[in-house]
């Protein structure tokens, strides 16, 4: 099959192909659980820039030359003789990791904390390819209303803001604020999910005018050019007292620092972007009772609640559309900030 | 009346007299719901310490010359004319703040994130005295099994240790582990704490073998002396895992790194002292979605569920009393690790 | 002043006039904590009719002649001497207790179950009249968004539609399907409410097509004639297993049978209404492990929410305006049916 | 292998001979991932008694003959070619109902609300015999500690008594109380598992001496005989308001109605017996705003969490052995009231 597969490291991004379309061996069924899936749709991610950068180095084992993409969806190609769930045909959506549904964590639901798993596109060959090698746990069979090309980003970039968003939903109420830091591929996801599952007002910062105009669309109540004085806008816009929630969809540079400092006493910050530093004295944690709640994918139940929601059109996914082949041009494009909402390769 | 007064700071906490022992003007009843008591017992706290090394400076309005004093309980000597649900005579304990009761903060029972409010202690007169300024709203009546001399130290020491380990005891399941970081003032409530609300298995480390010995007899299932191996003994103890939620007692030096490393994923670490900083990369935050949570002093139904666990002895406080009169020698013991559970001023 | 009186009993509800129009003395302040308020606007609720009933009579303590009328908003007319929160002039909105706020549940923000209270318009005199005493804890000031008379109704029959809605939201995931049973003046809030606060789809099941008129315009995915048939409906639009969230805004005849019926195995049932009876074998409840969720009136910082809702536009009350001296006819029309929302009395 | 097999059912529970002990065909394995175990111990329960008398056949599918016996726990004997987490000798405790996991209840963790499962000993062939056909997501290894035979009641009494009870613990504060009514099979394992997981104040309701003298020896703080004047001694053991959560180990005759009295307002009432009736007016759900809660066995999560508390001696289970030729002496026994905790056949 045809795949654009990563051969080297590339720590400051600037070479002009970061990874190769070219030949590979077709993926193979070897154990009773496995299903090979035929990809509809492979979202380019932030993280594939990360691990082009050599960051992930030392959290998994990541061996070159490897094919990344870690967001799939598309339609059965083949099947072990344990799956029953599935069939060849079905269109399906993948959750990010393969489990084997043994551990507590996973009889719990919390896929993601499996004691044993692998993460396609991560630590495993991924889904920029014709053809992805996963297990029967981690699909979901996808309403005729989904296509896998508009839907493949919400395995990761969707799961995850749909994670962060649902906990702060939990304690979100009416009167309250949350504020999205981000509007890009996941916080522009966040934005509808905190509109559909709780009634605070929502406030999203951001230094791109374009990701601004996104976030309206996507329902954010007020906007904030970040622009040095976005700490002061959101203290402003709340009261003096900042927000119950912040989101931090960035992690990154200065938005941690102005990300605390904007979540109201007693409020939580959660961390999904990633790259910047928590820098902060114990006191401040203790006086303020605030909570830093880090954020990994969602679980496979989540996985399909948020298929619920983009079914009923609660939740939209802005996309763009590259072809395989055009791999590269893709990642150099979310490198330069020149994406609203999130790629797709497609076949 | 007689009180232990703050007249200077003093950094490196080297003064042999850091209060001095004088006559000051008594309490005087202003407001309706004004309330004097007499002092029972008052406790001294590390934040005592912090306050004369001038730490609190930056965070609270605090004028010398002051009396400190913030852990009190005594008996009702005067009230104002709004006062209905306590009378002079009564045994009372009293929650640290004290609040109006009108903002939205203290309808919820958070009196603590009250919009205002005085802490007496911290930012006005506190109990190192013979009597102390209160509010109606603060007081706790105390059972007959409670003397006051024996319960002050629950009021911000206690009720602290009971609010971490409380949120900590809300997702601790059988089968799971709490690491308690200091088995001081404050971490030798909560391991008792721990105990009576959930089944997890207990682990407390600290540096002092007085400390493990106490730790022990509050029901802690295994000590860790902290040596520098601290992290591998907790590991080893957990199936290589960590707890399931580590509160740190200590918030000072190595043991923020070492609590949050000694965190399993998905986990929690509450710090709950403070003087130190966390300093960690977002990344780690992300891929192990732990969460960092802030622990202010509990509220007042929070103490009231204290008192209740006291006075059924399924807590203990280990207490060393001293005069009134010999504040500084109380403030030098406790800062030179002298003291097993809490130093108490009595009369 | 004027009120309306209530003198008698019916429990037939047959009499043409329930209530009597005429001058009773003005309520006077007492205590330091009283307020009295000039009514704006007072709703008229079916317990009102079940007062007039007399089945209130086991419950609480009426004597007649008194004066009903328990959902209240006005203006503050006066102010005892320790009243601090409100002042002469500002509009308000009543919760309906009248608390001290010194018990423990008022502590923890449940004033509805404090252990001593008053509830105006149920056991002391209403706001059926010009004037209404009441005290500091149960005002909220209104936004200048909010007239009096729009939003009286939101303290009790608008603060029970939410409190059962936002229980329910709490569980409610993306996916899963919300029935209220009834649209009248609780039911049409109630949907607006699950719509703000959860993403569950909302099917609305009533007698009339009015009724389910009014649920389509507050936002009900899809409605179902009662007509005998309604279980099966209710079945077929979830897939046969019934909805995770059944909220009774009825509560007599067969509604109980069925809408616990309607429930999904693990789900929960709200009672809201009242009148019937429940009448279930206590194997059904182990085989189904379904749960049946009793509903008072919401807490203080629950009208807060409510308040924060209406003044986005997230929820709007249907009201029909009767002056004080109709209440007869408002009364009538409620009993027979022919009030869209909530009648509203206005001086 | 031998079995006791029901041929036939006994409305009065009449009849010597419930069960015939008699040769039947060993069980086989067909899927991959079925397994078969040898019975170490078979708990006996009053459901059995239930199935004897008729009552379960208009709720599941029960053909006759078949082999009773639904808490099981024995040795790995044969394994299919898919399953990898069990091996033949492992000692194993079996959770009740057998799924394939692929439906969204057993994704997140409920299994016992999976769309399609089967139940040994209910619906299908159970352990009441030398071996016995479960699957392999049903097992849990047992740790040394723990022989077959002593934990096997475990896996649907003490499980269905450990939700219930850990429900309570959620909610239960310190200075509130607990009741449990009935101190039988499953009671006395509640009353062990709301010791061990909240610090309210336990109350246990009898009619039996002998249960209450197990109650105490289970850490009951206060034990009330069941003569007519149970429900004021309960009132005058809680300050006249009742308990916050009652737990209904009975279900049948007088229980239901007395247990409801027992509860606080805002409290919570679980039903785990059953056979009777909740008969109710729905005003009285409403101005108590009390909870009717249900109870099915519990998850496999939970089964591992009881079986850590079982492992570090929190919960003991009394238990009385007899031979599995001995099968209608146990169920005669039981339902005639003799037996002190659980009875359990062994080989």
């Amino acid at each position: 099959m045809k795949a654009a597969v990563l051969h080297s490291f590339d720590e400051k991004l600037e070479k002009p192909e970061f990874v190769r379309y070219e030949d590979v061996p077709d993926p193979k069924i070897e154990r009773p659980n496995d299903v090979v899936v035929r990809i509809g749709g492979a979202g380019v991610c932030r993280t594939d820039l990360h691990i082009i950068e050599g960051i992930w180095r030392s959290k998994v084992d990541v061996k070159l030359p490897y094919i990344m993409g870690h967001e799939n969806a598309g339609w059965v190609e083949a099947v072990g003789k344990g799956v029953t769930s599935v069939k060849v045909g079905d269109p399906v959506i993948c959750h990010p990791l393969v489990t084997s549904g043994h551990c507590l964590a996973c009889r719990r639901g919390n896929d993601m904390h499996a004691t044993e798993s692998s993460f396609p596109g991560i630590n495993a060959d991924g889904g920029y390819a014709e053809y992805l090698l996963t297990g029967e746990r981690a699909l979901i069979r996808l309403p005729k209303t989904l296509a896998p090309k508009d839907v493949a980003p919400y395995t990761d970039a969707g799961l995850t803001a749909y994670r962060a968003a649902k906990k702060a939903s939990r304690h979100l109420l009416p009167g309250e604020y949350a504020v999205c830091i981000g509007a890009g591929g996941l916080g522009h996801i966040g934005i509808q999910v905190l509109k559909a599952l709780c009634a605070a007002e929502i406030i999203v910062v951001d230094r791109s005018p374009t990701a601004l105009q996104l976030a309206k669309e996507c329902g954010a109540h007020h906007v904030v050019q970040a622009d040095g004085n976005e700490l002061q806008a959101v203290l402003d816009l709340t009261g003096g007292h900042g927000a119950e929630a912040v989101i931090d969809f960035v992690g990154e540079g200065d938005s941690i620092r102005i990300g605390i400092a904007m979540t109201r006493n007693a409020g939580a910050y959660y961390i999904v972007g990633y790259g910047g530093k928590i820098d902060l004295p114990t006191i401040d944690m203790i006086t303020t009772e605030k909570t830093i709640v880090g954020n990994l994918v969602g679980t496979y139940p989540e996985l399909v609640e948020l298929m619920a929601l983009a079914d009923r059109g609660l939740v939209h996914l802005a996309t763009r559309e590259y072809r395989l082949r055009d791999a590269n041009q893709a990642l150099h494009d979310l490198h330069h900030g020149k994406i609203k909402g999130r790629a797709v390769l497609i076949p």
